[in-house]
């Protein structure tokens, strides 16, 4: 029987002197992490799904279980948390020289890197049946499929990009600003818990006005989430969403690594279009209608360069970014039946 | 000969109590504005111009002049200036007990009651060819035309709305936050014009997100404005933008004027929907394809409830909001056309 839930126990997967894109070194890094399932004796039954912006494992659950795609009685599913993320190696629980402001940039590759040596040595894995992700998770599948093509059988991203689009970039520039800004924030030299909270509740507005569509708060489907009011929904979802336990300096770790995504920068490659066309896993392409900050047709062009009959499908509705985040079934419903279908192929 | 620009001198009209919305009043209220050519002698080529949010009268100079639909030769056209942003009552220039953050809330309604002072009072006018007015400037259109169905013959809001939709408060809520977030913002006490520049900052970036369209941004249209980068843009666009003499005590007496925006808090109706059946003006609704807080939507929304054969016309195209700030030859001829065919009907 699979347990879930943030209070179950997690692994940690650690290597000792890690290179980064950057040029500096964890050591070590630690990537936290949570398996659900067995993994077969072929060892052909993996499947990476990697954590979004400021998720922790447990916050993919809702994707994984008993009679959906990823039932842990078939598959052998491995999420592991993003560098920066609070739970692998972070800005709030590293030793200095790396501690807080001081910890290295992060990207997307590193986390990949990392997630593959995990695969690898732990588990003894070398090919993936999937791997897929949300937002960041998006990401990371896309640099998977890129980094190792030979490994992944198939990639499912859903709400993110294989490059940050500029127009994305101005808004993490917003709330990089917004929280730097902040009394308290002090240059990331804030005493340990004692965060900016005027700075990262502004962070949460800023946020609100882009993980949902217009249409989402002109029809308040917010109702749908318990809240009785628009400011209800502003302060019991975004505020409380980025005050529980996110520091500050996690947030910035993992926002550079979003604004920086980009699977043209991996090694061989010069272009993000020759990236796109290198992908050899099937794949179905899954943005959300009216994402503000992903929109579908950035997908649309990631699809076009990408050689392998990959499909695109976007994902209906006025959920917006958070059509991918678990918080609606009929939403849930539409991602699960993609998965499924696509581990068919 | 019709002189242009920030140095031409500036008319004020004072009125000595003028009670406002909220309840208090202000002592004097004086609205700073400009004409631009002459009143006839029948009175009735008068045009009103407002504002749209931080800008002074010279911002709307673009639509105005020889050649064009608003030309001074045959349009006597008024721009007032909205109370907030700096010429007219404002926190900036009142008195105590008026100053700063103890500045009162002023409301669209305000702003288009002093208005009709000045307009009839000060000009004898009776009937308005035409009210008109970008964004912020679009809504004082709508509550002309509800307060004084009787004046204003017709009206041309462009990317703006009768009511402010809950996503563009969501965004609102959002500036407000980082701004009083800021180190030196000191709940609106900073000193004169020692403004807390990192939360101006943090404010310009949030709104760069808004005021262009995700496509402007992929196509990196800004090139066309001079700038080099996306960074450059950000700079020397967007944060010069906020930092030229922008009070922020100012800027959120204006956001708040905006929040509230709906003409269904007309004295007299009971929603907002009864305001829109009573417009009598002939109408040309324009928003913008893309505007991110303006969404077409929402300006179908509104003339679906409007009586008078009111045209809906998307302006089309990747500028977002700022195809009605006179950035773009193309959009600024889209707009001067329709207010040249609208002032024939």
């Amino acid at each position: 029987m699979t347990h879930y839930g943030r209070d179950v126990p997690y692994e940690t997967f650690e290597i000792p002197d890690f290179r980064l894109a950057c040029g500096r070194t964890l050591r070590p890094a630690r990537v936290a992490y949570r398996t659900y399932g067995t993994l077969n004796t072929a060892k052909d039954n993996a499947v990476v799904y990697p954590t979004w912006y400021s998720g922790r494992h447990w916050d993919n659950e809702w994707l994984i279980g008993e009679g959906k795609a990823l039932d842990p009685a078939r598959w052998f599913v491995i999420v592991p948390n993003m560098l920066g993320n609070g739970l692998s190696s972070s800005p709030s629980n590293s030793p200095h020289p790396a501690d807080g402001p001081s910890f290295p940039a992060i990207r997307v590759i590193d986390n990949v890197n990392a997630q593959h040596r995990l695969v690898t040595e732990r588990f003894g894995v070398s090919t993936l049946a999937l791997v897929l992700g949300w937002s960041m998770g998006a990401g990371q599948t896309y640099q998977w499929a890129v980094s190792h093509p030979e490994m992944v059988q198939r990639m499912l991203p859903f709400c993110g990009s294989a490059r940050t689009a500029p127009h994305n970039q101005v808004f993490l520039d917003s709330l990089r600003a917004a929280l730097q800004a902040s009394v308290g924030f002090d240059g990331g030299r804030y005493p340990a818990e004692r965060w900016p909270v005027q700075g990262l509740r502004a962070f949460a507005r800023i946020y609100a006005g882009w993980g949902f569509s217009q249409a989402f708060y002109w029809d308040e489907v917010w109702r749908e989430l318990g809240f009785a009011s628009l400011e209800d929904f502003a302060v019991g979802f975004w505020e409380a969403f980025f005050l529980d336990g996110r520091d500050p300096n996690n947030l910035l770790t993992m926002l550079d690594t979003w604004w920086h995504g980009d699977v043209g920068a991996t090694p061989g490659f010069t272009s993000t279009e020759q990236a796109l066309a290198s992908i050899r896993a099937k794949a179905i392409i899954m943005p959300a209608e009216k994402d503000l900050y992903f929109p579908p047709e950035d997908e649309a062009w990631a699809v076009s360069h990408m050689t392998n009959g990959a499909e695109l499908r976007v994902i209906p509705g006025v959920w917006g970014h958070f059509a991918g985040g678990g918080a609606n079934p009929v939403d849930t419903a539409f991602i699960d039946a993609a998965v499924g279908e696509l581990l068919e192929r």
